[in-house]
């Protein structure tokens, strides 16, 4: 295998289908995969919008051999790989990096709180040393509002100096455009900053950014992706207008539930509404006036596979 | 077996020894919970101050073996089984019961922040279903300042009511008295209300609690147990003004590092300091403060086994 490429577009952090029994559904996911890539959209599959923090560390190596088996390509696979206990993290890290992946999406350790950058860098390069790969690419997911435990650019910096070509680059859904502005600021060779939405997608690419990797991806590929190709035309600002519009519905309302609720209503197929706890799907209202609000802008999905 | 009690009295949230190369150190564990129950403390291996986060379902199993496999006493036992994936809170709670442990303490999902009463309503409910156990005994486990995600009086008293055989009590560590005071003011039937700190052992007892759950019982048990046993003394707030003595100390330093230090200077065994990413150690600065402020109230470890 040749060593993975650094990754660049827009991502998906790919819902996670359940069956009745709330166990994951690999014959849907699939299917949703290769409907993210015929739109030209990434996949990293576990993380937070992919209810990837409710599923064990076995439950997402068995689904990432589905997609493997599936002949989804690993160069557009960066599964989140990071748990609070180190010996999950090495472990679906190691596994990941050994079936392909070209990246993985690493949250920090996130029970213990008011931990210091001397210790989110310890656990980092504990991680790194022990995978011991030089095909493993790690991505730092800095996720403040839900991890409650954030990755600093001062931290991301010097753990960039001490594993230049293992430490490729972070997604930052802090919402704070300031953080990655420091980000892009600085000036780290080949790094890839992605956005956590596609709010700030012009932008951070404006700034030097690789991307962006955002929930509504799921539902509104094709737009995001248009953006991110044509964004130095004279149309990119309406784009991004068109864009938030459509994300500022869906936030409204919870947004894992409300993704499902709308993939569900778009394939006809309620079985994708499924979530599992803490995560409760949406209430029979909440839903109707969620697809309201996107018949009235004519938001359609387009070239839906099976 | 026969049905399991429930539990009263002091408990320590185990902590949990490291070798070098940071596996967990079954000996050092099974030694340091013979001295516990030596000293009439119950044991809850795998809290938070057991460092229990950091540690894989597979780790824990392991661990839960080896105490057993020691003849740690199963009566005394409440391991910590609650994670942030549906799959591994039944797997390891499953493996508690099997083994005869009296009770477990169970975290919410701690991820996904914000989540409603009635999902994580849905959470132990579907663990309790899936372990199908008459055996299970439930202590929920309260400690929003690290989970940030809490389990309100309102679902306490709603689980109860549903499973009165089964969610038996709870550890209270919002360091809330006011929450405690909720707590035992539900009026559920022999239901067993734990303090998170000795702090509130008093107050507690006083008020019906079962007793406490707390850290600091990893080094000054003997002390705390006697105010558990003699509350109705004469002495109990004079005994209970010393206990807050030196927990003041401990708590001026990183809780579970400091813990660590201490045993590990009254062993005269320093592996006894190790702790795992994202914790680290006590700087030798903080070491020498904090022994040298125990000193000087004449702090002691009684006892101690090997």
């Amino acid at each position: 295998m040749a060593a993975p490429e650094r990754i660049s577009g827009v991502l998906s952090p790919v819902v996670t289908p359940f069956k009745d029994d709330l166990s994951p559904d690999p014959h849907r996911l699939v299917q949703h995969c290769r409907w993210l890539l015929s739109q030209n959209i990434g996949l990293a599959p576990f993380g937070t919008t992919s209810e990837g923090n409710s599923l064990s560390v076995e439950e997402k190596m068995s689904l990432l051999d589905r997609l493997i088996d599936a002949g989804i390509d690993t160069a557009r696979l960066m599964p989140g790989t990071g748990h609070c206990a180190l010996a999950d993290t090495v472990k679906l890290t190691t596994y990941a990096v050994k079936l392909g992946c070209a990246g993985t999406l690493m949250l920090p350790p996130f029970y213990y709180k008011d931990v210091s950058d001397d210790a989110l860098y310890a656990s980092f390069a504990e991680v790194i040393e022990r995978v011991g790969s030089n095909d493993l690419r790690i991505y730092l997911y800095h996720i403040p509002p839900i991890a409650h435990v954030g990755i600093s650019p001062q931290l991301v910096e010097r753990l960039v100096k001490q594993y230049p070509d293992t430490v490729v680059g972070t997604k930052d859904s802090s919402g704070d455009w300031d953080n990655t502005y420091a980000l892009l600021q600085l000036g780290l060779d080949d790094f890839r900053v992605f956005a956590g939405s596609e709010n700030f997608l012009l932008r951070n690419i404006r700034g030097g950014g690789a991307g962006c990797i955002s929930a509504t991806a799921n539902i509104n590929p094709a737009a995001i992706h248009q953006l991110y190709a044509d964004w130095q035309s004279n149309a990119a600002d309406d784009m991004q207008q068109s864009l938030d519009d459509i994300r500022n519905i869906v936030q409204k309302y919870p947004m894992i539930p409300a993704l499902k609720a709308i993939i569900a209503d778009f394939r006809s197929d309620p079985q994708w509404a499924t979530v599992r706890p803490p995560l409760l799907s949406l209430g029979s209202n909440q839903k109707t006036k969620l697809l309201a609000e996107l018949h009235e802008i004519d938001f359609q999905i387009p070239d839906l596979i099976n």
